[in-house]
């Protein structure tokens, strides 16, 4: 749907002509994602400069019945951002940090504020934010909450719905809805903020959030292993569970390949090990407490690991400098992983209690599936949560393998259904899952999401066509 | 609205005599609250044994727009079960624990399981579920998650919405929504269940749900503390959350006035000190690690917090059988506090750096408009929740005293409105705090509650009249 002069001559009296333009040149940016996987179009760019400005675009879009696609930080994976007609609302200009307090916990945070941004504020109050992902530095907290987003501390800290206290919501219509409480207990009527994280925009318009903040850890251990099978690494994060309780803050799993990527293209990176060993484990721990007793223990429990063979071979980062070497090979696996060709990408989670049996099954099935497939399952394996990305046959043309991702969905994403999982876990569904995310949940899970996306905007403007799947 | 023959001659077709009565005496318990404050009425009282009857009864229901109340374990605060006309439909004997998996780290239970059975359950396999609140032998795992409840555990693991995984619903159609996933990370599509848990019914009925379990704590410290001031617990609390983080899993605000109507009416409970003090507050720590110093470092900080004239008097108990007697001394408040006479009771919360002042002019404000009054502000102050509760003036009518109740709202809840508080903590609105909840939210709030209540109920069968007042 266009939009039409008149709702573009109001936009431009609204916002003024800073605030609101057609130029191709500054829509350009806005119209791809960054792994180029899709180009969308649009009408005009509004860049408002706060939340009042931001409720005056969505009643002209509302008025006019102009499609509106918000924009954070543009980091997403699954097009979400990608507009298709209508406007781009970008939230980049609405950066303020409006409030800390250090007593309660939290901090008030307009939607363009970066996440990293988020953090230093909470670093300078001696506090934490602990949501942490690769893009925190260009990642805007509307865009987190949007999508509620993951990352390397949920285990500890949970999501981005977990931190959230409160939000400020413009509705479809233009309408506000000031939730802005830095409360822990709050039961007074339904949980609206609820609804709008995770939605990715297309029930409302986030434009500001109260979040939560913890006290800095004060003691920390980083510890990378060697094993066997994927078996052996679930063994251990059981064991280091059941040992470590809440202070066991980050447990990933890379494959060999994976750190193969790494170690080719990333400066610097090096294998902790002599010996190569067909799985990893970056493992972090941390304590809000001075806590000398923590590197210790860890240092019993996975001696204890070695010799009982769980795991083949481990190492406690002695400094700084070598933490930050463990999650360099991490950190640097996603992009490393391009350097072997094209990557077939999944971003799952199952019940931890199928996960090891679901990595060994579902890569045997892709490799029969295509012979000389380079399987590279990676993440977050202590949230049950795995970027389950399948690398191309050395020499195999890039566009014949890329055809085969719907092959490989129903190969990955049916193994997950069946273990009752989740086929978009982290990323969201955006344009790129919706026909998946309709396979995935029950005809009534379907009506209720089409009855909330009816009730909060029935005209159909708010990031349209995301998430659900346009009605034949 | 009264159930018509042809329904109640379908409600017992589908659930046998047994399932379906009309006989009074099997009403009568269940159109009472336990507090006795609100009666009811209704025409049946439905028990089915599982959620395929569940979801007969609210098909039927809503073939016939028959008004439908669900019950857990009836121990609610504010009205939110009893029926006023309609069916009453008891989840009690969805009682069975249909899963467990210890290495998931999840439980899955039907609506009916009592929060202890669940704890219980988690228990046997080593596992902690956190929740824990006063009624936790009769109240019932789904009314914990309609009503979203707190408690004693909330500093550190969250409210129930924070433990709750995933989700099994009935809509008010009789349709069914199976969202009984145990992962962590979960973007595919709206969560729904988000919806559900805090809306007390008026949007579903809960049938079973998956649950969050931890590792038990391996080791724990339990404090009681006196102190001058609501400032000097406050800032005890600061000092103890930012030396001992995660640790910190309890910490309760009593009055004076508090701890004398326990020790009066509580057979065994003993003052902790020789002399008396304004205010105390019950601290407990935990770790899931074996961990010695934990004790150690809390006894250097209640050292330096006496020392440096912080709190006036504190002692770490020595024992199980202390810590309980520390505990008696908390879980016996709310009873004890009527022997002193009829109560305004007040359920709000304020953020944390409002709390003191708010405590102090509060009280204030309240002695000033009653002199005599005895106020029992307590709870999980380091929630930033209070009971704040209001003992009458000795020898005043109680009737009249509790005709007071209306002021005493403008009185407390005008001032948590004014700090950006909740008067709706942790107990719901049901039917007691629908007035005072149009009061708190903005009519953008009202209306986006409205149109949630719409979509999912349009024939307002679930529930009426509890959270959203009729509309006129």
């Amino acid at each position: 749907m266009a939009a039409n002069k008149a709702a573009l001559a109001a936009l431009i009296e609204a916002l003024g002509s800073d605030g609101f333009t057609t130029d191709p040149d500054r829509l350009a940016p806005h119209l791809v994602e960054w792994r180029k996987l899709y180009t969308g179009t649009a009408d005009g760019l509004a860049l408002p400069r706060d939340t009042a400005s931001v409720a005056k675009v969505m009643a002209i879009a509302h008025e006019h019945r102009i499609p509106v696609t918000p924009q954070g930080g543009r980091t997403g994976l699954v097009g979400g951002g990608v507009p298709d007609g209508g406007i781009i609302l970008s939230l980049e200009r609405l950066r303020t940090i409006r409030a800390i307090d250090s007593l309660s916990g939290s901090v008030t945070a307009e939607a363009g504020v970066t996440l990293m941004q988020v953090q230093q504020a909470a670093e300078a109050q001696g506090l934490l934010f602990p949501l942490s992902l690769a893009s925190e530095g260009s990642c805007s907290i509307g865009g987190n909450l949007a999508t509620n987003a993951g990352g390397t501390a949920v285990l500890r800290y949970g999501n981005a719905r977990d931190l959230c206290l409160g939000l400020e919501v413009v509705l479809a219509d233009g309408r506000r809805l000031d939730g802005l409480k830095a409360l822990r207990k709050d039961n007074a009527g339904y949980d609206l903020k609820q609804l709008f994280i995770g939605s990715e925009g297309t029930l409302g318009i986030i434009t500001a959030a109260t979040l939560k903040l913890f006290p800095q850890p004060k003691s920390r251990s980083t510890a990378f292993i060697g094993a066997s099978s994927p078996h052996a690494v679930v063994a251990l994060f059981q064991r280091l569970r059941d040992g470590f309780a809440e202070a066991l803050t980050t447990f990933e799993i890379l494959p060999r390949f994976g750190l193969d990527c790494v170690l080719a293209c990333e400066p610097g990176a090096r294998d902790p090990f002599t010996a190569p060993y067909p799985w990893y484990a970056l493992i972090e721990f941390s304590s809000g407490r001075a806590d000398a007793m923590l590197s210790a223990q860890l240092e019993t429990a996975l001696g204890n690991a070695l010799e009982d063979e769980t795991i083949l071979d481990a190492v406690i980062a002695a400094s700084l400098r070598e933490r930050n070497d463990f999650w360099k090979l991490r950190e640097a696996l996603s992009d490393s992983q391009g350097i072997e060709g094209a990557s077939i990408k999944h971003d799952i989670s199952v019940p931890l209690s199928a996960m090891a049996d679901f990595m060994v099954e579902t890569m045997a099935a892709c490799e029969a599936h295509l012979p000389g497939l380079r399987p590279c399952p990676f993440g977050h394996v202590g949230d049950g949560n795995l970027h389950f990305n399948l690398t191309q046959p050395k020499g195999m043309d890039r566009a014949a393998y890329l055809a085969l991702w719907p092959a490989f969905n129903r190969i990955v994403h049916d193994r997950v259904l069946a273990v009752n999982g989740s086929i978009a876990a982290e990323h969201g569904v955006g344009i790129q899952k919706r026909e998946e995310l309709e396979r995935s949940r029950s005809d009534a899970g379907l009506a209720v999401m089409r009855a909330m996306k009816l009730a909060l905007d029935p005209l159909n403007i708010l990031n349209p066509g995301k998430v659900l799947l346009p009605k034949a």
